[in-house]
This record gives structure tokens, sequence and C-alpha cells, in this order.
């Protein structure tokens, strides 16, 4: 870096007017930047920018240089020719040497005023000099300026044309300059093969290039070395070998552009090989623009611009990458277009072996803008295939690490069909090499909030394809964009202003911090529950159920991390102005996915255990109506049983029963519709598209327009917070609306339980004056034992029994009997009947409420603490609405990540819940049955 | 259609092997159609095919005419130039005349026996004479034939180049055959310009073609017809009023390829202009090869060749049609390839103006196959812009009058960016034409089982864009492949073995047929409905009530053919193995959805009648259990009430009145799981796809495939089919396996209201020794007026009370009184204890039981029908499944039908599942608690 640093000013400058912070929190921060901005200027001086020229652009005097691609200034009493990319001498002067590199001219001498044709003698005219000046003669006549020998005359002659001959076959000797390459037996496309064949030939080649320095033929020796794919080796002579050659040969003469690798005359095809120069080249400094995805200053153009030379190395024009020229893929315009949209992960892939032509070879920019002062950024090619002494040296992960070794170029080709052709050019060609996949990708860097990127890298690979049929023949090539940003950072400390990098090292110390949480909530949990079950013994179960209660509760942690993370890449990523985060690339999802597939299981973990603590639980209903019989303006039901006569109605407590039968899977929300509702508004109203890896926040996409892929984080974000958002409104409206105005099952039931005391005593609650009539209590060990002793008995009446199959009407009688001896016990316990296992009525105090653990042990009396909340609802799926509806969420959001279908993981989830209550129901009855003491056949 | 009949034969033959009828049940139609088959031997003689040759086809001694597209011989001494497009002199010969038409050779004399090179003129050569019997000289040499004057020499010379010039500047006066133009003035590009610009020089230039009848010329010609649209009238002399001119003077001459309207040496433009030729040469012959979509004799490809011109009328090559010549539209190649698979509805739009350099013209030929003997059938072409006499005669409707009044052409272009130049052929153009929209159609003969389809149409419309940026400007165009059969052949009789257009007349039979028999049924209801409310009166009532009854069974007889049709068309398309049926066209599928929207509505009427008197009917719960106090081993119940003192619980009332309330809405198969399952084989397994319009029958589309749009009907008849299928095996599954094996909810209701009964009387039944304990009741005239004079009183008692809103207390007390008058006299009915309103119970006759009406009129006793069947459901969900069902699955289909949308149909059939269960819950319950007078706290 050292080296880098200090050397030429002149970067462009970033003004202050452009930097819109998300927030204005940093205050402290602006000394810091502003060494950054300085520091970032040095750095620019080194970054390799070259004015943008075309042959158009220069000036009279001046012609195209095609090797260092600017204009040069022609030497004395010469013009640019017609095309521009070469000198020639000013009328009135003659050409004196004939090598191309460069020319003498001499003005001719006064008694023969006019140059001839071809520009190299002087000669008298018969009549008039063109503007050229060169002699012209009338129209019909031929300007005859050799005798047949080729000997210049003195005068020029004008000639008639000999009308009656129908064709006159006086020979024309191409009297042009390909007469001195004739010297070396090659002519212009022969010469490239032999090149590339016969190394034999190539120190005939460099004797004749190091003293002609053609420019074209350097460009063409640059094209062999570029269709050999960038390989040499130290020793060999090959076109790369060559090249290097000249290359070196070239040190003591000044470089172009200030760029040093990239010698006069010389195309540019490598960068140097300092250890870690790539990574220099790749990481010390920004482009100098920054992309913005919306508001004034939109800009997610990435504008390419390409030299494209052919095999013999002319320069044959400027070209906007794109369309059809290094994209193979026959897509619409609009979907290539989506490819130089920045942020759209682009992706296209094709089979095809369209008939090329000629190889084209393309230096490739990036366009900087700039209006008058149009800057281009080469961009860094890194050739896949790329040999140095027959190791391939650019192959491997992409990493920091490699990155050091690579060896980064310049120049590419898209399809070569020409080296293939064996023995003459007009053959068909054996074998082809294609450009097999591009990729240019974009790394952002840190800490932007310009979104600025360092310069982005392309990497060709190139393929031999042998040919078999050219015409049906095809063979797969893909193009691909791809944007990163250092998602693992290890220096980031608490720089808030930098979201980007901050996300993972935000969410890894969540999940510290909040699973530190969990881990003391579970713990508060055990003691709650040791302290219920009044065990003081820490053993195998409490550990067990500990776990059961962190896994719960981790799960919770690793749902909101995702949930959060999901939702940080939606709204950050799609709603970002200037671009300063990019989405992870599909291998970084890995670690997210785990952490869902984390988070699913714990909370699978959870939901089954409290599912069988549900189907477990010990419940009875209790008819503690005293069998009064006192008068009543309405209905008394009383019931009577032969040798246990009891004057309550027993049907009372079958209906009671079979309503508690039906609450078991009873929700508050509707999950059908929970389900429809997601499935709405990501399928129908297409919010899906959110999920797609580009910047585009559009709903509705033309059919047209190029889809890339989806981002798993997207759509799990997505997904998870659609669901979490419906349940939640679902929620709300069931509790504020339909549970107030329309029906509310909870608060029916304790209606319905409460019906039979109307009117027998004035209020609904146990103590005088009071409504409530729900409790949790906390049984003492006496009460807690005696009930145990009860039920103990009645298993043992009802089990033998079961076993030998006895009548189902001896079951039902002895099963009545046992529903009634409890229902005794417990309900002469309610009216204070045994002072021994008496009991308190009493609020629950707020703290209590609060951490869910009683402080009072029921030593002497038991206690019933009020209970509004209708907690009881927590033995049902009505009082466990989160754990069910996160359960929902992740187990829809796997199947999705899964299958990558929302349609799919909806189906999954309507059925997982049908299964799912269809146990619980099966099972609750079949738990009601045994502990009520209530027959199945009323359980409907 | 006379004047075709009996030309000349020599079609192609068809084998009877090669016709795999449908079913074999038309033997008696074997003379019908192989008289049909000779007629269309006689037709197929007048079918314009020709032989497929290529320049490369013909032997040495002839040259390809570019005119007739076949080989033609040289004149005598005459061989094939290189390119096979002329004929030149044989080595030795001279060239004599030099018209481009023939030419005439001579042999050279002896003394001079070599050939100019210009072949013009015989000269003796200096030393050897080559394989082309002209003068060779020595490397480095140069052959000197003429003088400087351009006179021919006696003996040629031989001369060494002058080396030590850097070039030689003798002129070439370009001695080859332009000369001969110049002399109009005209060169070859400026000519065609001024042609088509500058009308006054045609003449000029009619005189010169007729002189010597210039192959490329014509074809010139004819290409500046072509860019002029066809256009012409019959007095001006633009450039199609010259050709026809041209044409018809040569009338006398003999006609190309057997072809009338295709005279020698000039492209073939104009089909004829008499009345009806269109429809002749579209619709009486079938094109001799059969579409086949799978089997051993697969053929879906529409092979499409293209002889290729250029704007100066030289012949370029053959081409396939595909690709990037005609479909201007950038897609995959393997997208692009969908347009030429038969039954695929392809459609590609877009909008582009590229660069396209010269315009090439194209006369498109359908490749038949045929090995050695390849045949080509011209593509008729109907240019929609085409002008006679400055009105539009191909515009309009494509139907069978507007067909008699079409000029069908040949020859089309795709962009024409030439003409629309001013001034210079080196300007940009102002405007350029282009091929804006493409069709081709095909059309299926009629009863065809082979997949014969007639000649198919070209349309092409031209459009014009004013030029005004062209690099940048773009313009929509379109290609289009379409597939038509006739769906209302009026001639069909009963012709069984051709599905293809019968369809239509059967399902408008079977529309008829089956609403006949739904009139009757209705008829039947209704009298049914009027016996059993005992009302002899035909009044507005019965009217309506009968309108309502139609309604439903009309619904199903719209549903049954709608399905129908639309299951024919999914399996009869999908399956079919030769080409026999095609899709009916979008505009086609109007009346269908019409269809569809019909059985929708009148589904609607029967739900909503069904609803409404689901929520009204008389619902009342006796519990007839008399006061015992005999001893029974188990529970007894007895409840107690003051005034009146009952001895029969309550409760077990409420108990039953609420499971009643709960089965309301309980349906026989799960709507949710029904919606779930059906979304996930269209969305999810890819069934969606087998609604696309092409012959493929697969479940998965590879991305890269082409996807033509959705077809209506097989969208309805893929989406009711499964529906339907889906719920028939809900039904089954839930009739025969959970209803037996896991629980049934209404046979557990009936076991309920038979349980308090248990133990007291040996079995369920009303009569000795009898199980049934439910029963249809026709009640007769008193007993009836008795029930409505009690609920009167009870409504009496109960109404005011309710205004003036009494405690609840009150209300409850007047309710039980109620309750407990209505059900003392229906239980003492019920225990015979009424004479004069007495019973009978007895069996249902069979018929009775068809046809859903009772023969016996109750008129001494009223009559209790065993009912195993629990016939009492008809008033639940439960009983109509069936109605439910067609409902649901209409709703699905008329959602997608109208939004193309499975996911949104699902989700909206699901709410609006959820409503009517919201609706018929909260109404029914309501209509519950004012019938049965249970209070409504108790039905939760």
């Amino acid at each position: 870096m050292s080296g880098i640093v200090g050397k030429k000013k002149g970067g462009p400058l970033f003004t202050m007017a452009t930097r819109t912070p998300l927030a204005d929190v940093n205050r402290y921060k602006v000394p810091l930047t502003i060494f950054l901005l300085i520091y970032m200027d040095l750095l620019n001086c080194q970054q390799y920018t070259i004015p943008f020229k075309s042959p158009s652009d220069c000036r009279d005097e001046e012609f195209f240089d095609i090797s260092s691609l600017s204009c040069v200034t022609c030497g004395p009493n010469q013009r640019r020719s017609t095309a521009g990319l070469s000198c020639i001498c000013k009328t009135g002067y003659q050409t004196l040497s004939s090598d191309k590199a460069s020319i003498a001219c001499q003005q001719c001498p006064a008694d023969r005023p006019a140059v001839t044709k071809d520009g190299f003698g002087c000669i008298r005219c018969p009549s008039s000099v063109n503007d050229t000046g060169k002699c012209q003669c009338p129209p019909g006549n031929v300007l005859v300026e050799r005798d047949v020998n080729g000997n210049l005359l003195d005068v020029a002659r004008c000639e008639m044309c000999n009308e009656n001959s129908p064709g006159l076959s006086v020979p024309n000797i191409s009297g042009d300059r390909y007469s001195s390459e004739r010297q070396f037996g090659l002519r212009r496309t022969g010469f490239l093969f032999n090149c590339v064949c016969v190394s034999a030939t190539v120190y005939k080649q460099l004797v004749w290039l190091q003293v002609f320095s053609n420019l074209t033929a350097c460009q063409a020796l640059g094209n062999m070395c570029v269709m050999n794919m960038h390989s040499f080796s130290g020793v060999s002579t090959d076109a790369c070998g060559l090249f290097n050659t000249i290359f070196r040969s070239r040190a003591a003469l000044s470089s172009t552009q200030d760029i040093s690798y990239w010698r006069a005359n010389l195309p540019w095809l490598y960068y140097g090989d300092q250890p870690g120069l790539a990574s220099r080249v790749l990481q010390s400094n920004p482009v100098p623009i920054s992309f913005s995805f919306r508001g004034r200053n939109k800009n997610t153009d990435i504008k390419l611009l390409a030299a494209v030379y052919n095999i013999g190395g002319e320069f044959l024009r400027w070209e906007k990458v794109g369309g059809d020229n290094l994209q193979l893929c026959p897509e619409t315009t609009s979907k290539q277009a989506a490819a130089f949209n920045f942020g759209t992960a682009y992706q296209e892939s094709v089979k095809l072996l369209g008939s090329h032509p000629e190889p084209l070879f393309y230096d490739v920019f990036m366009d900087l803008g700039g209006g008058e002062n149009r800057k281009l950024l080469p961009l860094p090619t890194l050739v896949y295939n790329q040999q140095y002494n027959g190791q391939f040296i650019n192959q491997g992960e992409i990493s920091i690490l490699s990155m050091k070794n690579w060896y980064l170029s310049r120049r590419m080709f898209v399809v070569d069909t020409l080296s293939g052709r064996e023995k003459s050019i007009s053959s068909l060609p054996k074998v082809i090499r294609v450009a097999s996949s591009v990729k240019i990708r974009f790394r952002l860097v840190p800490r932007t909030q310009e979104g600025q990127v360092y310069p982005p890298l392309m990497t060709v690979t190139y393929r031999d394809v042998a040919i078999t049929d050219i015409n049906t023949q095809t063979v797969s090539v893909s193009w691909r964009t791809r944007y990163e940003m250092d998602q693992n950072e290890a220096h980031i400390k608490t720089d808030v202003s930098s979201p980007g990098p901050l996300i993972c090292v935000c969410s890894q110390t969540a999940l510290g911090v909040m699973g530190g949480v969990a881990l003391l909530y579970s713990l508060l949990k055990t003691v709650s529950w040791k302290r219920r079950i009044a065990s003081p013994l820490i053993d195998l179960e409490t550990m067990l159920k500990f776990l059961l209660f962190y896994a719960g509760d981790l799960a919770n942690v690793f749902f909101a991390v995702t949930v959060g993370t999901g939702l940080y890449w939606l709204i950050f990523y799609k709603a970002q102005q200037f671009v300063s985060v990019l989405l992870p690339l599909p291998a970084q999802e890995e670690q997210f996915v785990t952490y869902v597939a984390c988070a699913f299981a714990l909370k699978a973990i959870q939901f089954l255990h409290k599912l069988i603590l549900q189907v477990s639980v010990d419940v009875f209903f209790i008819d503690w109506e005293r069998p009064r019989s006192k008068t009543s303006r309405t209905v008394q039901a009383a019931g009577e049983l032969k040798r246990d006569p009891s004057p309550v109605s027993i049907w009372r407590t079958y209906f009671v029963a079979n309503e508690w039968n039906e609450l078991q899977t009873i929700r508050k929300i509707s999950p059908t519709f929970q389900t429809m509702a997601v499935l709405f508004f990501l399928e129908v109203l297409g919010f899906s598209n959110l999920a797609l890896r580009d910047p585009m926040a559009d709903l509705q996409r033309s059919p047209d327009a190029y889809t890339p892929s989806y981002s798993l984080i997207l759509r799990y974000g997505l997904a998870a917070a659609l669901w979490l958002g419906i349940g939640l409104l679902q929620g709300i409206f069931f509790t504020v609306f339909y549970e107030h105005f329309v029906e509310d099952k909870i608060r029916q039931f304790v209606d319905l339980c409460s019906i039979s005391n109307e009117s027998l005593c004035g209020q609904r609650g146990l103590l005088p004056n009071t409504q409530i009539q729900t409790f949790q209590v906390s049984l003492n060990d006496r009460l807690r034992l005696h009930y145990d002793r009860i039920r103990e008995q009645i298993g043992r009446r009802n089990g033998p029994s079961r076993l030998i199959d006895a009548s189902s009407a001896k079951q039902f009688e002895q099963r009545a009997r046992g529903y009634q001896t409890m229902n005794h016990f417990l309900g002469s316990i309610i009216d204070h009947a045994h002072h021994e296992m008496d009991y308190i009525v009493k609020d629950k105090l707020m703290f209590e409420r609060v951490i869910g653990m009683e402080f009072l042990e029921p030593s002497e009396k038991s206690i019933f603490y009020n209970d509004e909340a209708h907690s009881f609802s927590d033995v049902l799926f009505y009082g466990n609405e989160a754990t069910l509806l996160i359960f929902d969420t992740l187990f829809f959001c796997v199947v999705d990540l899964g299958s990558q279908s929302f349609v799919l993981a909806a189906v999954l989830t309507c059925v997982q819940q049908m299964i799912f209550r269809l146990i619980r129901n099966a099972l609750g009855r079949k738990n009601l049955v045994s502990k009520t003491l209530v027959d199945e056949r009323f359980l409907i």
C-alpha cells in the first residue's frame, strides 16, 4: 500500500452535499470521515482512469492512436487521414518513408507540384490539380502517371477510354503497401495464422515488428496472445511470450496514459506481476461514481464501453457493452439491459452456437461519465484459464487469500472460430473457443453511504468446443452480474453509521444477549415450576424441564433475530437511496438458513412439549351446587342417582365437558384465513416480487422484464413479516372487535358455567359481592394428596373393569360413581367444609404476574388467586396463540426456503395445522374422558 | 369449384394404413370415405406444390433459374457459372451477345484459341493456356491483352512487374458489363431508386426490360412492387402496375411450374383476381402431410422455407424460416422454435428497431418433405395493407364472407429502410416500413382424423414508422401462429367418427335434452312440494317455487355440459395422436364462458334458496321421556319445574339443541383441505400447465421454453375436474373410512338423542323390536293446525315481552314455559295420547324414495316414514354437499376465468365459504332460538 499512497493528486473530490447519512446520530464522526476522504483522494491518484476519446474527437492535426486510445499529434507537414487512425502528408507533400509507424513528408518541387495518386511521387499535371493536390482529368478520361513498366512519367497524361471494346484488361498490379509484407512471404491473414501455429516463424516476426513497430501489428500480436488466453511461460516464444519480450524491451519508453502496464504502441494486456497487486487494484480505490437506487440522484446504470479490435489488430469502433456484443444469449433487449442495472443479480445461461464470423476483441471500460471530460475506468479482467508455466494461476476460491496470487489482465474475446481451423483459413474449424462464462463482480466499499464500489472485476472463463456439426451443435454460455459486500468485516466496531456489515455483528450480538436473557427466563420458569410441584430436588426431570423451557425461549430468540435480519435486508436493501448495503450472496445465506432451521427445530420442541402438557392436563368439572329446595322463580334442575342420591343433574356436567372438549383447538385467529391472506399478498398482489435480487420495489413486473433469482433472506423476511403482520391484525380484530361484538368462545364457556347459578346467588363470584368466577388455585399438600388419593381409587376401580371388558352399562355406572365421589369432595372444599383443607381468595401481586411465579407457599391454606384473564385457556390452543403463530410462521418459511414455493408452503402449513388439530382433539378428548370421568359419547 | 375438379392428376395418395379411426363404429362409412379420398385426389391436382431445388442441385449443364426456382438447361456450348445462377460459355468459346437473358457462344478460331479474360474476345497466348482456356503468365508477370486504348492485341503479352516503384498507377477502367447500363444513365442501385420515386422514368425501363428481359431486373421490379405493399390501380404506372403490364404481356408464354399465376422470368407476386379464388386456394385441398402430436408418427414440426432475394433482385439463398429472418423479436432460440411447433399458439410481441441494413425479400414455402423428391407448398400471403384503386381490399373480419374478396399474393419483406431515404442513398431514412404483424393461420380440415390442414395463410401487416432517432426509437412488432377449426360446421349430422366439430352440436343437444329432463324433474319437485304443504292452488308462490327448483336443476345441466365440454377439450386436445381437433380461438370461447356464468348464476340462486330454507326451518326438540319412577340401573335424570312440574331435565334438551347448532355448518368434506389440495395440484405439481395452448401434456416446463397463453376452456375443464375429483375422493374417504372408523357427527347426534333412553326401553325405535329412531313425518291437517296454534300462542306471549325489553329472567321463564307446553303436546302425540291425531309408522316405497314424493295423503292419521338415511341432514350443510361442492367449484372457476389466477380463486373461495358459514351459523342459531325456545346462551 505504501508504494501507492502519495503519488500524483487529482482524483475527483467528494462533495459533502451529496452525503445523506441515514441517521443524524454520527455527529462526532465527521473528522474521521474527512480524514477518510482525504486518504481516499490520495489513493485516487493511482486509479487508472483514462479520458474518453474517439477518432472523431481528435483535431485535424491529430490522429487516433489505437494503442493508447488517445489523440496523438501528427508529425510535421502531416494531417490525419479520413478514417482518423493514421497521419498522411498534407496536400502538396510527397510521402518519403513507407514504414507504417511513422512517415516523413517532403514538399514537391515547383516543377512537379502535384502528388501522384499513391502519394509517393511528385508529377506535373496535364491540366488542373484537384483539392487533394492530385492531377485531375476531364470526365471520360483516365489519368496515366506511369508507363507500362511502372516508371513514373514526368508529366501525367489524360487518355480517352476506348468505348468500343466491351471491357479493358489493363492489369492492375495492386500498387499498395502490402508489397513490403510480401518480403516476408506472409500475407496478412496468413501471417496471423502461421504465428499461432508455427512458433518457428515467430522470431522473424519479432525482428520485423521491432523494426517497423506497426501499430496494427502490435495489436494483432496482442490479440493472438488473448486468443491463447493470456497464457505464457518464461521460456517459450509463443505469442504471449513474444508480447512480453517486446513489452520489456519498451521499458525505457514512457508508458501510455500514465499507466505503467501500458506501453506505447502496445496493447495493454497484463497488469504487473507484483505480489498482492490484484487486491490493491481491486480494493484500494473506489470508483469515483456513486450508485443510488432512487430519488433525485437515482443512478443504477452500469455503463460499460468497449474498444473493439478485429483479429488483424485494426481498431473498429467504441461500442456500448450490452445488446449483442458480449452477451451471447439471445434474450429480449429489456431483459439483457437488466444486466447493467446496478443491484440486479443478473444471470443468463443458454445453449447456442450461432455463426460467428471473425473473432472480435474487446477492451472493456466502465464509463464514468462527466460530459466533456468523460472518463473511462479500465475493467481488470481475470482470465480463469490463464496459465503461467503450465500452472493455472487464477483458479480457486475467490477470497482475499487467493486474490494475492491472481494475475489480472485486459482484453477479451467472445468466440474464436479462427484458430481452430486446420491447414487453410477457408476450412471449417475443428474446435472453437468460447467465453463460456463471463462474470462481473461489484464489491461495495465498506461503510459507504454513497453507493461506492471498488473497480468491478470481470472474470472470463474460456472453453474449447470440439466441432462436430456447426449448424446444430450448442454450447452453454452464461453471463452473470454479482454484487457483494463484506458481510464479515472483522474490524467493525460500533460505527452505527455503516449499517451494512454491521447486521451480522448486530445479529450475533443480539443472539448472544438475548440468548442470555432467555437462559435466565428459562431458569426462572424452571424454579417456578419446581415451587409449584413442591419439589426441592434438582433431578433429571428438572434438567429436562429446564431444557424444554430453554428450547422455547431460545427458539423465540432465534426467531426474533432471523426475522429482524430478514426485515433489515428487506427494508434497507429495497428502500435505500444511496447504495450502502448489498444482499448476501447465496453462499453467504447458508448461515442464515441454519439459524432459521434452529429456530424451527427449537420451536417444534416447545410446541410438542406444550401439546403433550395439554393432552395430559388434570381436568375436573365440579358441579358444586348444593341440593337446595329453596324456591326460585325459574328452572331448578335436580338430578337423582339411585344409590348415591344427588339432586344435581349430571347433564349439566356433560354439557360443560362437551363444550370444553370443543374449545380445545379453538384458536384466537382463523388459521385458514391467515394462510389465505398471506398467499393473497404474496402470490396475487405480487409481494413475492419484493424478494427478487434487485433493488426495485415494484409489486407487479412486466412479463418481458428480466426476473432475477430470489434471495432466501428476503423471502424469509417477507414471508415471516407478512405472516406475523396478518396474524397480529387478526389478533387485534378478534380481540378488540369480534370477541366484543360477535362472540367470545372462552367467555361464553365461563358464562355457561355460571348460568346454572343464575339467580341462586346474587353474584357470580365465590366471595360475597364479587363477580370473579375464575381462579388460579395454589393447592396445599394435604388437598393435593387427598385429590390424588381419590383419583387413584377411581383409577383402580375403573382400570380392571376396562381390562376385562365389562359391559358398557357397568362401566358407565362406575364412572358416574367415581365422578360423584370426586365432585362431592371438591364441592365440599369450595364450600369450606373441611377446615384442614381450607382456602383463602386473594389477588396476585403485579410482580407475581410479571415473572409468573407465586411468592406465597400454600402451606396452611390453599390459595385461590383471582384470575380475570381466563388463564385456564393456557391449557387450550386458544391461550397459546403466540407459540402456534410462530410455529406456523416458521413451518411456512422452512417449507418455502426448501421449495421456493409459497403455494406449497401454504398447502403444507394447512395440512400440518389439520393434523395437529386432529391429534390434539383426539388425545385431548381421551384425556378428558379419563380425567373428568365423563362418558366419551357425550364429548362430540 | 367445378373449374377445378378434373384437371390434372398426380397428387399424393392417402394410404388407408395411416388412418387410425378413434373408434371402430364407422363400418358403414368406408365407401363414403373412399369417395372422399378420390375426390380429394382430384382436387389435389390443382394444389400448387413445386419440387425443391437449390443451385447445388442443378447439373453441370443446367443453371438455377431464380425466377422459377428450378433448374433450367443452358444453351448450346454453355455450362453453368460458378455460382450456378447463370450460364457461361464453355472453355474455348467466346461470348457473342451480351444481353443478360441469354448468351450465344462461338468457338474461337484455331489461330487465336484462347479466350480473353472478359470472355468476349479470342486471342493467342504467349505461353501456356490454363484450365479455363485463358492465357497464363509466369509468377510475377502480368497478362496484357489490350493496348492502352483498350483495343484487343493479336497476341497477348506477359510483362514483368516493376518492383522498384512502390506502386503502379495504370488506370483500371472497370471493364465489365455495367457499361451497357450506362447507356440509360442509371447505375444499379440508383436505378432502383429512381424507379420507385420517379414514375416518369418507368416507361424507359419497361422498354429496356422487355428487350433484355433480365432475370434479376424482373425480380427487382417485383421487389419494388412488394415494397409498395402489392398495391396498384388499373390506370397508373407504378411498380405494381408495370409488373402487371408485363405479366399480361407474357400471357402467351407458358407459365412456370404449372402455376398459371407464375409467368416465366417473372416473380410470382399475385394470385389471380377471380372472385372466390382465395377461398378455393385456402379451403379446397388439404396440405398432403399430416400432423400428429405423439406416437410413432409424431410430427409437429412446421417447416417453412424461404427463397431470399435482395433488393437488386438477386437470389441469395434458401433459408429456413425461424431464428432471425422473419421473426424480429430477439427471443431465445428455444422460444422462437415454439412458433413452428404445430398446435402451439405462439405469440410474441416486442418493441425494437435495430439496425437493418438492406431489405430482404422472402418467398415463403412450406416444406412438405419427401427426401429426394422434396416438395414445397407456396404459402398464400394476405397483405393487409394492399390497395387496389385506393381501396383496402384485404381488410375486415376474417370470415368466409370477406374471404371472397381477398387478393392473395406472394413475397414479403420484414424491414425496408431503403425507400424512405430522401435525395441520396447514403442519407438516413426519414421513414421505414416494417412488417409489424405477421400471422400464420392454420385451418384444420373438417372431420379429419389424420391431422390434415388446409394451406396455411400468412397475413402480413406493414406499418410506416417515421424516424426521429433511429438508435433509440422502437416499434412494436408481433408474430403469431394461430390454429383454427370449424367449430360451427352446419352440415355435421351424426358422424361420431369426427369428434372435433361435433362437440358444439353435442353440447347444445345435451343442453336441450337435459334441460327438458330438468324441467320435468323441477315440475315433479314442485308438485311434491304442493302436496306436502297440502295446497292445491297454482298461485304466484307456486310459480316462484317452480322457478327456484328449475334454477337449481338447470344449473346442474349447465354445469354438466360445461364440465363435459372442458374435459372433452382437455382430453381430446391433449391426448390426441393425429391432430383431429384444435382449440377454439379466444373469441370463440366467449359462448363457453357465458354458459359457465349461467351455471354459476343459477347455482347461486339455488344455493341462496337452500340457505334461506335452512335458516327458516321449523325445529323443535321433544324430550318425550315420561316422568317414570321405575328403577333403572343407571342414571335417571329428572327435572322439576315449579308451576308445571316436569320430572325431565331441561339440560338434556339444551345439550341436544347445542349440538344441533354446532352441526349446522358441518360439511361432509373438509373445504380447507379441498382448496389446498386443488391448489397443490394446480400450482405446485404444475397441472396448470395442462391448460396452455399447446399440445404438450407435460406438467413441468423448462423456464427457457416458450409459454403460450392459457385456454379458458382448458382452465375451466381442468379446475372443475380437479375440484370435483378431489371432492369425490374426499367424499368417499369420509363416507367409507372416516365416518366408520373415526367419527360421524350425524350418527353421534342420533346416538346422543338416544343415550338418555338407554336401558329405559330395550330398543331405540318407536315400534317394538325396531332400532330405527329417525323418521320423516307426514303430518295430517289436524296435527299441523294444533302445532301452529301452540306456536302462535307462544309467539304472542313472547313477542310483546321482547318489545318492552323485559328482564332476561322473565323472558327466560316464559321461554321455558312455552317449551314445556309444546314439549308436552308433542310428547303426548308420540305416546299416542290423542286419538284424533294418531299416527302410523311405515316404510317408504322404493318408487317414493326415487321420485321424492309420497303417494299416501296423511288424511286420517299422520304417517311416520322410517328414515334410516338420516334425511334430516337435508336441513344442514351436511345433507347438501353436492350443491355446496358444485357451488364452490363454479365459484372457483368463475373467479379464475375472470382473473386467470388459481391462487386468487382459492383465496376468494375460502373467504366465500367463511362468510357463508358465518351467515348460516348466525341465522341458523337465531332460528333455532326462536323455534326450539332454547335460550341463546346455551347455543355456543
